[in-house]
């Protein structure tokens, strides 16, 4: 594309004397149709927690709304999420006398983020989960359990909520029943192509291809839709793309299997990048650890494996011995079981019929669905145990004695936080998960103010561009700690898309 | 900017055809002029180590150069390097019998970098440096001392030469005395302002102002200057951009100091992204552990806190104790030192008459300036060293013993290698720095093929854009060790150079 001389340098000079460095002035200056063949005020793009959050504020907030998701179905990872919530200060903490605070929760997520999280955001978020939570319950209809709230890896004091069925579907399908009673259905098989950005900055719509077969490029038909007031961008993490991961840490090869469902690709994430927004942090990719190697993808064994976290022990099973905290963050116990794996040795998570009790309460049938399943096993004793797993029996005593210790004097050798319904265990029979972390969230992503706007590589924000959920960076931080996604998604992308309805439209 | 209908459509199909899922297949798609003000074959932009390298290699190759520095004088960060340079099988290393192999250097550089570096490129670095010191040696006429060979914390063997002055000027104003024979001199106060994208994909110039007085954005006049064959990319980290690193890591206010020049901003990184380049690991910056604090910028202190961490010891001055293994990774030391600073503590670096020989063969005269400069301080007895930084004397004593048990036993209960020609400590006078981290350097950057090809955002290689050193992310993952950013300069500079020389001309 060729300018003569004059309009070539007068274009550059008003570029620098408007304070930018650089001409144009932003990435990938959009080539918009002269029609569009849709319009709406608000095109949010994904529909997990964060993408229908916005899309319910936006809507409520009388902005005409469209969802677009390139699957077949709705939900993203959030369908399939394991369920749990972190709230500083809910209902639930209040009724059992759990002390909790906003502060204290962001002094975990600063803690395990290593102090790459950018503090505003987790300020923010933690001042507002409690808020959150009421809008959940209140307004869309969510139910969380009253009876155990879980003690995740990390988090100080017990905080995390389960939903009713123990899944993020709980929260995703309340989600999708409130915009259906709106009319609103997400447009599944609708997938954004091109973020449209204009010359003059602000991003006006979208190429879309409808009827897109996921992972096919050229499918469905391309279609402009306009974005009046703007887009939210709710797209996800790129966990199951091992192309796009290695780029960003080598060591996450196609060899690891991933708790994500299959479209959480890299499209998104590039398309965002080739328009100029900043992204940050996105080498910080969140290992699982107690995922199972006895079923493909994110499947169930976790659960009980995340139980024992709190209630039994992890075992080295060649040793015989805890190898890590069961209560550390993600990082740490991800890598230490990365580490007993490459000894050649197996990572057992072992509960008994107490723990098996207090995980029927929290996820009624779920322990039967495992059995089944075989990612979980039961054995009549801990002899059974140590045969079938071949662990040193004595050993294994031994670090029994250790967890019932803990009990009586509130204190564990491992440094495990005791938790108030912790029993001492010993009563077959026992139930036993191997341990294989698989890769699950990415902490990085788009840069965003406290407004959910997007900012460019020039450090300013995007006219038309928000964003929320796993699409974004700097909450996290290094380590995201468990049920702080959920109140991540649903916090910012209400933000996402009350902020999207209020922009001015374009003409 | 509007096209019709069909056109866009047309267009729009073409790209997704083509394989690309986005429209425009990249970013940024440029302006480029009728005419140009200037052309050459390559573009250099940066004159430290690495465009320098690549600029002796594209001219010896036939190239007509240019290399474009915004500053006022030529060198960047290099000309005030600290000096050392890791080469594994070099002649000195032969020469005093010191075992040492690619490999084991490529192991080293993966451990400290958490295995993030990019596996590939670690290889081709460590697989090529010898040749590029004998590239430095024999061609470009640098001189590396034969005496010493220091053993940089992280490294496994003293694989790290020091130049003939104990500084990267040395290397650099050979480079420089090498072009200025072949009539070429880096043009300073140019400043590449724009890099030019073309709407092939291709990077055909840069627009840049001539005359520009950093960091006046509109100073000097605009210039657009030709890349007939390629453009080398090799401006540099960020350390000095206080703005830019919070987006990465807030933790990096601008209370900390760095130890780069002040030209080590951002505009080059935030164009690059513009452009649709792949930036990788920008989260990661190093903090240099043993600069000064009595002090301003990079210094001269760090030298003989440097020289102490083989040699003397690292004391908390509170406690008169060791606190951490003086030859530990970068990260760990720096990280030492900020929680012994953190707590109030002076962190200090002691060692001896002996200590002070074996340094002024080696920097010949540094100790000097040093005093003079009072940012290191001489004290007769070791109890005039307690007396003055208030440490007690004899858990001081305590210290310098564990140093000495280490000579005797070639074990050191700090974990510390111990050096060949380490000596017992004892005999005055004491020399001692005080010590505080300075932001030092970006180990991530642009995403590049071994050919030294930048990556774009959907992972094809940039027609026409290499890049090398500081400006590239890969090389060193998490950690860089002392040492290895010089001869990653000079290597993959020179490939660079290289690469675009033999890059086709386009029409």
């Amino acid at each position: 594309m060729t300018m003569n001389r004059r309009q070539f340098l007068q274009a550059a000079s008003a570029a620098a004397v408007a304070g930018a460095f650089s001409f144009p002035a932003f990435a990938a200056p959009g080539v918009l149709p002269e029609k569009w063949d849709e319009e709406y005020d608000v095109v949010v793009i994904g529909s997990g927690f964060a993408g229908l959050a916005a899309a319910i504020e936006a809507s409520d907030a009388g902005a005409s709304v469209v969802i677009l998701e390139k699957m077949r179905t709705p939900g993203g990872n959030s369908i399939i999420n394991g369920g749990i919530m972190a709230v500083p200060g809910s209902p639930e903490q209040a009724a059992q006398g759990i002390k909790d605070s906003p502060e204290l929760m962001m002094k975990d997520m600063l803690k395990a983020g290593g102090q790459l999280n950018h503090p505003e955001k987790v300020r923010f978020l933690c001042d507002h989960a409690v808020d959150t939570y009421h809008w959940a319950v209140e307004k869309v209809g969510c139910r969380f359990q009253s009876k155990r709230i879980k003690q995740e890896g990390g988090h100080s004091v017990p905080r995390s909520l389960f939903t009713e069925n123990g899944s993020g579907s709980a929260i995703v399908t309340k989600e999708l029943a409130y915009l259906e009673k709106k009319g609103l259905k997400p447009r599944t098989r609708c997938f954004a192509q091109t973020f449209l950005r204009d010359t003059d900055g602000r991003v006006k719509g979208v190429l879309v291809r409808d009827g897109y077969r996921f992972p096919k490029a050229d499918s469905g038909k391309l279609k402009a839709i306009r974005a009046r007031k703007g887009v939210v961008l709710a797209y996800g993490g790129f966990a199951a793309d091992a192309k796009y991961r290695q780029i960003f840490d080598p060591k996450l090869t196609d060899k690891f299997d991933t708790t994500n469902q299959p479209g959480a690709t890299s499209e998104s994430w590039r398309e965002a990048s080739r328009i100029g927004c900043q992204m940050i942090q996105s080498d910080w990719i969140q290992i699982l650890p107690q995922t199972s190697p006895d079923e493909k993808g994110f499947g169930i064994g976790f659960a009980w494996s995340g139980h024992v976290s709190m209630f039994g022990l992890w075992v080295d099973a060649k040793t015989g011995k805890r190898f890590v905290n069961e209560l550390a963050n993600r990082k740490v116990r991800a890598d230490a079981i990365l580490n007993v794996r490459n000894m050649g040795h197996d990572a057992i998570a072992i509960g008994d019929s107490g723990t098996a009790k207090s995980f029927e309460i929290i996820r009624p049938g779920m322990l039967k669905r495992e059995l089944d399943r075989k990612c979980v096993f039961k054995c009549e004793t801990l002899e059974e145990v140590a045969k079938r797993f071949g662990v040193p029996v004595e050993e294994l005593q031994k670090s029994v004695a250790t967890v019932n210790d803990s009990v009586k004097t509130r204190k564990d050798v491992m440094g495990r936080p005791v938790n108030k319904d912790m029993q001492p265990l010993g009563t077959g029979p026992w139930y036993v998960a191997r341990m294989s972390p698989k890769i699950h969230h990415c902490m990085g992503g788009l840069l965003t103010n406290l407004d959910t706007q997007v900012i460019d590589v020039e450090g300013k924000p995007i006219p038309g561009l928000y964003a929320a959920g796993e699409a974004t960076g700097g909450v996290h931080g290094q380590v995201r700690l468990g049920s702080c996604a959920v109140i991540d998604c649903l916090t910012n992308g209400r933000i996402a898309g009350q902020m999207a309805a209020k922009n001015a439209t374009w003409m």
